[in-house]
């Protein structure tokens, strides 16, 4: 019989979870105490900021555990706030996992989950120095808190934004958003685990290396990842710097991958691109004369392409898409919300 | 019609709780990103380790709406993470806070939450500078992420027990599982809501002034909080410091509530003092001859009483109780399980 958490207990839980962090996980030199004290404690580094974030998973809410392998729920979790980190120009450092379990969840799965935390953790020098263990009523939850550093003064904000700024997008936002409307539209066909935009849905890619490298030319005056929708955090950027946004449709870049899924699902791809989340791209604005710069600095990174899409503009909190005809068409910086969506469940 | 949480969106909730924390929290100097970037950030103190620790409640599992305000409901849960950092030696700063919502709840209960939570943070000029908020399952949970600092190398930890150590307790441990106890047995009696217990249960007090005034004598080996049980939790400090235990039976502080609660429930009173928790005391190791300099430093701090019940032994993992006519019996650290229990739930 495999063993569920019921059959090993809390204590025995965090046993196995502190022999499977010693084994594969990292050590840092500055946690002066790691997981089995009333708190975790380290000592920050001369210099630098503390960046703080925490998001949560909720099974049946954000993700349903037939479509994802506890691996790469566990991958999942971690990269989306990894995400938040690298949106600021950070570094992750340490990490707090609160889990709300039921008793009959197998301890491999626990185990696999953890692995894959460490898979998204661990290229940073990043270790997991803490959390907390509890029964939850019906779905299982994942909270992640994760601390990480910036430069002092280097950390890059919502609030930056100006007029005249350029508007750069990293790789195909809506990709990872397609390939759960795959799943949604045929939760029985298991082939489409392997479709590319499932893929991207169950194991999205953040970049956090791609923002620390943006934050330190200095040049990026605002940034944020798509977590709540490109249209939904270029909105908040909006906000929070008081300006509005134009952006040309011909350049927002939609993949052949996307196309195609869209046409399947009778959808417009540029909705997937402007109004669903589930992808971690960055959107960034700088002068235009810096637009060359980035590029470069980003192209060193990586094959991560990166696409110019629109222009801030001193109208604030209006954002506008321009038709290639000249034709102008307001959007409506919507991003999702947990509590008024009448549609699909989010999952 | 009282407004609910579906009725003004993720979006405007966040909204009501940035104008509550503006008006009502504390604004900290040295926190440069507050709510509503993609994380907060602070500047931390040169000289001082950080600490950070989380706890989660989750409701019908660890508390039930209709025994507690939502005002209470936001001490207790911020008074249990709070103890933790002073167990340390250490003074909060800076909260996050992850909440599983449900559409149906009022607004204004929200809010009284987070009064709550403040009423615990203002004291100690720490400041909610974070959180997530989504949509949970069937119940609501409230998961806190605490980050505090002590002096650096002053923190104090549940390794540094030796053998001949004095085992002190402030308060009286078991008052709160009692009260809670009470409330489960009677739970229609809504008179049982003004019972001392059930209001110590309910509003729990932490000390973690006391925990930061007693690691800055430098002369507690050890210091933990009474959150799994006074045995779970000196069973803790055995385990760390790989010690043993001899508690004086006629030497536990039962108070005469919890002496009358006990009779009324059938129950002997010594066990909710050992095995029960909920009680936010500190359990604190010192050698002999500094016992009278803690319990004259925590005399200044106020009218907590300080109980001498043991001393550590060299018997790892040993813990005995000494009965008065000189007879010993063997304790079994139990502290709670979250995944084990067949007793009665935990709310």
């Amino acid at each position: 019989m495999p063993e569920r958490v019921s059959d090993i207990g809390e204590f025995g839980l965090i046993g196995r979870i502190n022999d499977l962090l010693k084994k594969e996980g990292i050590r840092s030199d500055r946690v002066t105490i790691g997981i089995g004290d009333d708190t975790a404690s380290f000592l920050p580094r001369p210099g630098y900021e503390l960046l703080v974030t925490c998001d949560c998973m909720v099974e049946g809410r954000h993700y349903l555990p037939r479509y994802i392998s506890p691996r790469d729920l566990g991958r999942r979790a971690m990269a989306l706030n990894i995400s938040d980190i690298g949106a600021m120009g950070g570094k992750p450092l340490y990490a707090l996992i609160s889990l709300g379990l039921k008793g009959e969840i197998l301890v491999e799965d626990i185990k696999e989950m953890y692995r894959g935390f460490l898979a998204e953790l661990n290229p940073f020098g990043a270790a997991i120095i803490g959390g907390n263990l509890t029964k939850s009523g019906d779905g299982m939850f994942i909270d992640i808190t994760l601390i990480g550093e910036v430069k002092q003064g280097k950390g890059v904000r919502r609030s930056g934004a100006k007029p005249g700024d350029a508007i750069l997008i990293t790789g195909c936002p809506g990709q990872s958003a397609a390939g759960l409307q795959l799943l949604l539209q045929a939760p029985e066909d298991s082939k489409l685990l392997g479709h590319p935009l499932v893929k991207i849905y169950n194991t999205p890619s953040h970049r956090a290396q791609l923002g620390e490298v943006i934050a330190r030319t200095g040049c990026a005056t605002a940034m944020i990842d798509t977590s709540d929708g490109f249209l939904g955090d270029l909105g908040h950027i909006c906000e929070e710097s008081g300006v509005g946004a134009e952006l040309f449709k011909e350049k927002i870049p939609v993949s052949g991958d996307l196309q195609e899924a869209a046409l399947m699902l009778r959808r417009d791809p540029y909705d997937f691109f402007l109004g669903e989340s589930d992808d971690y791209e960055l959107v960034i604005t700088c002068q235009p004369q810096n637009v060359d710069l980035l590029r470069s600095v980003i192209s060193k990174c990586g094959s991560v392409p990166v696409a110019e899409v629109g222009r801030i503009t001193g109208a604030p909190r209006e954002i506008t898409l321009l038709l290639p005809g000249g034709e102008k068409r307001p959007l409506k910086p919507l991003s999702w919300d947990h509590f008024r969506s009448t549609a699909e469940p989010k999952v």
